[in-house]
Order: C-alpha cells, then sequence, then structure tokens
C-alpha cells in the first residue's frame, strides 16, 4: 500500500443507507489514468437505490457519485494532449468496459456486457469503484470528459447522468430533425433537462404530468410549450395523435397505451425510467400508426461530451440546488420527497469530509 | 339501380362465418375507377375473423377476401396510362384514404385514419366495400398494383396482405442494410413469406418457434439459416444477444421479454401480428441495449407494388395452395388447424360462384 494515496469520501455502511465519513486508499495510478479532485457531484435516485441496496448486490462500504466535475491532479502518461492539469472534467456512470466488443467500438460502450460501474463495481485492481462523494478519483481517460470553459462545474454535473439520459435518445431517435412535437413525461431530474434540450434541439414541447402542480414551472421557468395533466381524459383526448415523440422519465409502473394514443402514426416512446414491473402493452397500439417503444440507457461517453458541449453553446442552466456534504442525508430525504428543483449537487471541495 | 352490374360471390351471412353464394349489385364506375375480374383471391385468419364478427361490428352479408388477383375489365377515363383492359392487376387490404392527411400525402395511407379496408368498410357509396370472394370489384386505381409479367397470378395472391406485410417493417426498419443477423417467429402465413423475404434481402435468417415441427421445412424448403425451439432454454441461452431483428408475427399472448433478449444492442422487434390481450414488456430489457419494439400495420400501396417487383426479381416462390371456392368451408376448417402449406388461395374465375 506503500505510496498510495489515501481519499476521505462519505460512504453508506449498511442497507440503512446512510452516509457518513470513510476513508480509504485509491489505487496506482496507471499510464491512462487521470487523478482528479472532486469538486463537486449530483445527488439521484440511482444513489439511494444502491445505498440501500435496493438494485443489486451492494459492497459496503459504498461511495456513491456518478455525476463527478473534478480538477486534474495528475494524468498519466499516455494521456498527453488530451488532459492535464487544471483542466475540469467530468465522470459519468460508467469507468470501464471492454474495449473490445462492437460496442466499444462503435461509441456505444454504455451497451458493453463488461462495462463498470463508476461505483459498485470492479475496478482495474479487483477492488470495489468509488464514486464522487469523495475527495479524488482515479479514472481512465477514456471515461473522462471535459468540462466547457463556460459552463460553471457545478452546472455541469447533472448533466453527466440525467443530461445524457435525455440527450442520447432524443439525438439518436430523432436525428437532426427540428421542429418535431415532442412530450415529456414526468418532469424530475432526467424530466427538467429533457424539457430544456428538447427545446433548445427546436422542438415543440408538451409536458405530461399526472397533476396540475407543475404548470407554471413547467411553462414559464422550464420553457415548455404546453401543459397536459395525464389524469385528465379531456386533456388526453384533445392531444390524441399530435406528438412525435415522448421522452418517459417515469421510474414506476404506468399505463403506457394510453401516452401511445399521443403519438402520430411513426411516433416514439422514448423510454429511460426503469419500471420496478413489467409494463402492459397493445399490440394494436403499436401496429396502428408504426409505432415505437424504445429504451436508452444513459448515453456514449461521446454523448456525454456532446450535452455538455450543447448545454454551453445553447447557454443553458441546470437547476440545481448546491449543498455541503454533512447535508446529504437531509438531501436524500428532501429528494425522496421532490422537495428540490431539480438536481441537488454536493460541494464535495468545499466541505468538510472528515 | 339500372345499369349497374351484379356480382356472384361467396358471403358469410352470421356469425358461423359460414360462406355460402351470394349475389350483389356494384357500385358505378368513377372515372377514377377500375372493374376488375377476379381471377384468384388468398384466404387469410383475418377473413374468418371478420367473417365471425370477432374484430370489429361484421356487415352481414360479408363478401371477404382482401388478395385479390384480377384483370382489368373498364378503366375510368382518370385512369388511362395506368391501367388498361386485359391488365393483370391486385388489391389489397384496403381501397380507399383520406388522400389529404399526412400519411396519404407521404405514402403511408395505411395510417390514415380515414383508410377504407378492402370488406367490410364502407365505400364512396355509402354502401359495405366487398372483397375478392367475388367474381368483380370496382375499385379506385390508387388503390390498384400492377402485377408484374412474369409473376403467376395465384403466386401473386399472398403477397398483397401476408407479403407486404413482411416485407414493409424489414425494409422501413431495417433499411437497405444487407447481412444483418434476423430472426422470425412464427411460420404461418405472414412468417413464411417473411424468411423468404428477410433471405432475399441478404440477411441471415433464424426461425424461431415453440417446437421441433417445423425445423426442416425451415431450413430445408424455406431456406433459413438456422432454427431455435423457444421452449428449449438450451438453445435461447445460446441466441442472447445474436439478433438484429426479429419479425414477430405471433397473433398471441407470447413472452417478448424473452425474445428481446436474443437481440442485439440496438436490436428490433418488429411486431405484426395482433395479441388479444396486452403483452408485459421489461423496461429494464429496453434500456440496456438500446431495443425497440415497433409495430407495423400491413404496407402501404407503394410497398404493395415493391413486394411484387421483388418477388419478380429475386425469383421467389409463394407456398400455396389453390383451391375452389367450394372449398372455402373446408379451407378454413384446415387454416385453423394449421393445415396449410402455407397459403390457400381460390381460384375464384376457375369456380363455379352460384
Amino acid at each position: 500500500m506503500e505510496g498510495r494515496r489515501v481519499a476521505v469520501g462519505w460512504a453508506a455502511r449498511d442497507p440503512t443507507g446512510v452516509l457518513s465519513p470513510y476513508s480509504f486508499t485509491l489505487r496506482d495510478m496507471g499510464p491512462g489514468d487521470v487523478m482528479l479532485r472532486v469538486l463537486y457531484c449530483g445527488l439521484d435516485h440511482t444513489d439511494v437505490h444502491q445505498m440501500r441496496n435496493e438494485i443489486h448486490m451492494t459492497i459496503y462500504p459504498l461511495v456513491p457519485g456518478h455525476e463527478v466535475v473534478g480538477e486534474v491532479m495528475e494524468a498519466g502518461k499516455d494521456v498527453e494532449g488530451r488532459f492535464k492539469v487544471g483542466d475540469i472534467v467530468g465522470v459519468g456512470c460508467i469507468v470501464g468496459s471492454c474495449g473490445e466488443c462492437i460496442c466499444c467500438k462503435s461509441n456505444r460502450e454504455q451497451y458493453c456486457s463488461k462495462m463498470v460501474f463508476t461505483y459498485n463495481g470492479i475496478d482495474v485492481d479487483g477492488q470495489p469503484t468509488r464514486g464522487g462523494f469523495a475527495s479524488t478519483m482515479i479514472v481512465h481517460h477514456k471515461f473522462v470528459v471535459h468540462i466547457p470553459k463556460k459552463l460553471a462545474p457545478e452546472q455541469a454535473a447533472p448533466l453527466l447522468c440525467a443530461g445524457v439520459t435525455a440527450y442520447s435518445p432524443l439525438k439518436h431517435f430523432c436525428g437532426e430533425e427540428k421542429g418535431l412535437k415532442g412530450g415529456v413525461l414526468g418532469l424530475g431530474g432526467v424530466g427538467h433537462v429533457g424539457v430544456l434540450i428538447a427545446k433548445a434541439m427546436g422542438h415543440h414541447v408538451t409536458v405530461i404530468s399526472s397533476s396540475n402542480k407543475k404548470r407554471e414551472e413547467a411553462l414559464e421557468h422550464l420553457g415548455a410549450d404546453a401543459y397536459i395533466v395525464s389524469n385528465d381524459a379531456r386533456e388526453m383526448d384533445g392531444a390524441v395523435g399530435s406528438l412525435d415523440f415522448i421522452l418517459d422519465t417515469i421510474p414506476a409502473v404506468h399505463s403506457i397505451n394510453s401516452y401511445l394514443s399521443l403519438l402520430k402514426p411513426d411516433g416514439k416512446l422514448l423510454i429511460v425510467g426503469v419500471a420496478p414491473q413489467d409494463l402492459q402493452v397493445s399490440t394494436t397500439a403499436l401496429i396502428l400508426g408504426r409505432k415505437t417503444i424504445a429504451g436508452s440507457f444513459i448515453g456514449s461517453i461521446a454523448d456525454t461530451q456532446e450535452v455538455l458541449n450543447f448545454w454551453e453553446e445553447k447557454e443553458l442552466k441546470s437547476m440545481i440546488e448546491t449543498v455541503k456534504m454533512d447535508y446529504v442525508n437531509k438531501a436524500v430525504e428532501r429528494m425522496e420527497k421532490n422537495d428540490v428543483r431539480y438536481r441537488f449537487v454536493l460541494d464535495v471541495h468545499g466541505s468538510d469530509l472528515s
């Protein structure tokens, strides 16, 4: 262990998911690695599910965090020309993949079967990977992106998971077409950036929500063009056959047949939220109108760089609430009550981590 | 009624679905119409569902038949240059649409909300449309296609519904790519032409069937490259992640999650069979791999002409059993027991219809 660096962070120790200070040893730097000082890190629902061992076998102590913005402290010799000390960089949901398969060779490494998650994965040294709720990370440069100069680092954090999760399917399935009629289903961490991105791509955007509560927010603060209450049969009937796509961010069981009815012929329902049980789909709803249901998982590293550049170019603003690490357990509690607009970002470097 | 022509055909009179001779009066010819002498007509499961009032309100007497091959007897003045007396032509599932909507204006008239079915629809004169189980039909030329010269008319019949149902989604969703790995799920009327078309498009084709019964047929007679028994866990496991697309022709409830697992990342499940209840879909199965489920309904008139030309160009052979009209009730019975390889085609002109 001699010569290895110690990082300080906050970890969950058991399925209560409560986070508390935790020190650990970083792996050795390889020639392709970047060491970064973590500045900011977003908090999302997946973090909580992992902290509580609700997804798959959590390795405790677990250091979460997969929307990491940091500053390069050291770069391996193979990284020259790509990153240098002092660069502001980002790390998203994955930090490894096989590099050999068709997905890795076609900028789709997020679908590589050997993909390594940023935390609760197995690192190259056989130890668990640890995320951005910590002072320091060592990551292979292939999984590190540049934060554009005009983007404040805390603004960039939510783009590294939520942002690319919305951006990637819109780009992949709706291509370069402008002026489509799109819907965004669910207005949480992914939904709110989905509205901003779809608008900035030049689409007409309708927010679809179960109640009227978010109408003002959607229309006045996020710039959506229209708002539909999904529990209002009249509003839903009025929108039948009107949308080219729906970005479906709902991480729960919901009636996709009713949303399929809102699509035009050749319309696409793009699912990015994992529901805990199967959804019910009518074959007739798909067949009559040649409609598509597709899933999409985060995005590639190239997509991640793109959404960051897009955010800078379009001068978009993430809606975040920045808090210190000692507030994180309270932040989890508030996030679970949807009491955040729309993302908590931890000021990791500005926090006392010990 | 004076001057109108009388047609003789076979009709279902009630929900028993039993067919018997029936005479009716044709509508007047319009300037855009074609009158054709029916030569051959395919029989499919939809016909039986309609005959028995199992889909939507059947108007009795019902004259079925939507895979119609005929000879032009008369052409309206607006049809000049497109069809002339003696031409061998085809009529598929639809004989009308609004002509004004975005679907009609983009060669997707099969998705027009005012689309008129070839039978059990409402014709321009307000009377029920009647299909190809009859001596004569009058159809607007926009819904009539040319049967290529080298194609025997009885060979063309199954292409007008089953053929285009398989061809259209393969063309639309798999484009011009060659050498894809494709699956065909279900080996009935649509599935068998699906195998022939996918092979002729240059793909590697795996037939997926619930038992081993059709293995020889698939590999030796239809030219499939591989065969998987869906009830054999070992065979299914061996094919996980191996297919670019699956043409799913099963008109019943089935487990699409297990078929989604056979797809590669970015793979597509193309559904053309209507299941009587909703199917269950795992969001995870879609998201991890950016997989698509899409529906497709028959095809456009342009697609119909294309599949006929494709059949001629590739020198494909439909597998049909030609029978006379007085055998039709027996043919229905046999079709329901899958006792046909793979399509009954009625020799309408060669039958005594009275």
